[in-house]
């Protein structure tokens, strides 16, 4: 297990990878609050438009809702307010005046939506209702803060829909637990999906579950939850539907979100000493062309490499007066997936060399094969990174038959739990991690505390 | 002139063309905050693309700053805080506690970004600096609050360099203003560009541009502005940069905004008795195919319908059992620039009608010719969309060569003005008017308030 004093090394170093790729800025003056740089925005508006197409491709409206939220408004579910009072920021007053009303920023939507649900609900016919919006959401964090994995200001996409049976609203789980898969796979975060126990779902929710990726610090980061809330908001807000016999039925809802914590995981499982490793699918720049300038043979090598670039439109070419070896630097530390180096060996021999930024192996081809194999390698590098990633989390899991021996350290504890809520936290106790949630597999067995039969496996670890 | 009356149905009826057309609802519970809806957001994304494009053909990198500033953030350009310290909204608190500093909403971006400069910019290596961001701005109202035109939450783009020198940031605002034109063109917005008195400048400029475009109600709408801070922003915020002989020198500043007022824009011109004309740059859907079906010829109709589809892939195919007429009145509603009707004689002479949002006139052509006349229709309905706009811009502009005479309604008066602002105002009270401010233009004559000779040419108008 690291020391503190390296943990919080290891922690520098992602801040620093963050900062040098040209993500983030930190140094802003409130807590928890961060500045997006240029790059980093590129890389978040792609993460974006990825949700964007997952969502068009499964018919959900993209809407948006105001950020303040009216004090009625918030207090109408119960459980909802015990779990985010202590957590929401007030605006009080408008100038030098007091509101009438205080309003609250948004720490997630659901009361700031369903007051609309119930206008436009009205029959069957206006079922499903699917929407959803990316906004920013505020939370007076008191854990501490740390970019892009736990921060007052978050970068939030929520879906929400609302049906006519529970039936329908189990299906509505199922595609965004297959939307999840979509967006790992892209963003190449393999991650367990586990419904949590109930003191851990989320306020106001029937069920829940998290994705949870493992990340090399040695703790699980969940980066999306999904929600099934039956009926408890459509009766706390009255949102109903008429059925063909003209009956009012509560609509059964669901909720599904994810933030810049998917980022956070790219960074925190896909980066080297260098720096960051980009998936392709989220990279703003696929690659890059460096002309590697001797005396005598700049011209030849810059006309061979500026053809080259007439076939990679996406690619950058890096013409500086700065010796190839800074320029490697510069864009490795960027994570830009691919590396094309033109020497004026290359150009006699009509070829180019690809560098993938994660094997750093040198690939020589053939010039009028490049748009091809850089396709190629740009599918093998994504596909690198997930089995990697999927190697690093399966290794991690570690089966549990006994609960009274050591601690579970930087790892995944797996192990038979009975369900209550006893045995969960005397589990959580005894390990030293927290309770995950059950997984989808079934497999007989006994619950690690109190020994009962059960089938039911749970998952545990560290989290942030 | 309209009765007050008439004025509130008129304004009425685009709020319901707006929620007609599924741009907002306005139903929420905060005063001047308001639900986009999805074809709304399609429309509110399609303008923010249009901004982007022209943001990376210009340089201009994609930031984001959090949204909630300090007080001592804030409180360091003193023209500024004057201007906007009644109205912007104060988080006081998170959860149950007091916050030891209040926190601001975002008003506009100059104080949460400018510390940030001072950080970034060294040397003259690091300018120009040219970023940008699309966020949500709020400002607590105190007048009469419309949807799309005076809002407390407002969809901001907002632009912001530092330069060497005033030359290099003139230069800066000529590029600004070239921008303005495209975006104007593509939304089908002419506007008058003026440079405004000294009294309504931005809080802390130098000085202040506003594009005005003329709407039908008969008052102008400042649709953009654009500002020279000069180093106003820099000597509060220390923003230096070392010369190469390492002497220190204020950057020079410039910013360019504006917000979904650019799509009030639309609806208030770009509309009819019917509902929305979209112009075929922001409309998410440019085209509907509608089969006109008759007994016994559905089959032939739909296949030559969906082949029509294959050509125009961006179009939408309307297959629902209702009447055709019923389907024309949706999706003029809607807006969408262009229809096509299929019939059994179209079938018959391999032919389709293709009929304008705008004019309403239908055209047949030959089926093999329709993308090639589908593209040519979007652009000469944009083209008629933008001048027509003109022609009521031209012909509101009246010349007012005395102003002992009546108000002017409904107009723009355009005159000649000395420059001082006991004119200024004299002018502005004389003809029931606030002054716009001055065009570039230049024409020798007499202030019409001080009758001293001047060739400045100002311009004055009822505005939202």
């Amino acid at each position: 297990m690291k020391t503190s004093t390296e943990k919080e090394k290891s922690s520098k170093t992602k801040r620093d990878v963050m900062l040098e790729a040209g993500i983030c800025d930190m140094r802003y003056g409130v807590k928890g609050m961060y500045i997006w740089l240029p790059y980093g925005m590129e890389i978040r508006n792609r993460v974006d438009s990825i949700i964007r197409e997952e969502m068009k491709r499964t018919s959900h409206g993209e809407v948006y809702f105001p950020l303040l939220i009216p004090e009625n408004y918030f207090k109408k579910e119960e459980e909802h307010i015990k779990g985010f009072s202590t957590q929401v920021y007030w605006v009080t007053h408008g100038g030098d005046k007091r509101l009438k009303r205080k309003l609250l920023l948004r720490p997630t939507s659901e009361t700031a939506m369903y007051p609309s649900f119930a206008l436009w609900i009205r029959t069957h016919r206006d079922l499903p209702l699917k929407i959803f919006q990316i906004v920013n959401t505020y939370r007076y964090e008191t854990k501490q803060t740390r970019p892009l994995i736990r921060i007052r200001e978050i970068h939030f996409f929520e879906s929400h829909t609302a049906h006519e049976t529970f039936e329908e609203s189990e299906k509505q789980i199922a595609e965004d637990v297959e939307i999840m898969s979509n967006i790992g796979k892209k963003l190449c975060i393999p991650y367990l999906l586990n419904r949590r126990p109930e003191w851990d779902k989320f306020a106001g929710a029937y069920y829940s579950m998290g994705a949870d990726a493992f990340m090399p610090e040695g703790k699980t980061l969940q980066i999306g939850t999904i929600h099934n809330y039956r009926d408890n908001f459509s009766k706390a807000y009255n949102i109903k539907y008429k059925d063909d016999e003209g009956k009012e039925h509560y609509v059964h809802q669901t909720t599904y979100g994810m933030s810049e914590r998917l980022i956070g995981a790219v960074v925190l499982l896909h980066s080297d000493s260098t720096g960051l490793i980009l998936p392709p699918a989220i990279a703003p720049i696929k690659g890059v062309i460096i002309p590697v300038i001797f005396k005598g043979k700049e011209k030849r090598v810059m006309e061979f490499a500026d053809e080259v670039h007439e076939d990679l439109k996406d690619f950058v070419i890096d013409k500086r007066a700065i010796t190839p070896g800074n320029k490697y630097y510069d864009w490795e530390k960027k994570g830009v997936p691919l590396r094309i180096e033109i020497g004026p060996r290359e150009v006699d021999e009509g070829c180019v060399v690809i560098v993938p930024r994660d094997t750093k192996e040198k690939i020589k081809i053939a010039k009028e094969d490049v748009k091809e194999t850089v396709e190629k390698e740009l599918n093998a590098l994504s596909d690198r990174l997930y089995k990697k990633a999927e190697k690093l989390l399966r290794e991690k899991i570690v089966n549990i038959e006994d609960m009274n021996k050591r601690k579970v350290s930087r790892k995944i504890a797996r192990f038979n739990w009975c369900g209550s809520e006893e045995c969960g936290h005397a589990i959580e106790e005894s390990l030293g991690v927290s309770l995950l949630g059950t997984g989808s597999e079934k497999e007989k067995g006994r619950c690690i505390s109190c020994h009962r039969d059960c089938d039911t496996i749970a998952y545990g670890a560290k989290t942030y």
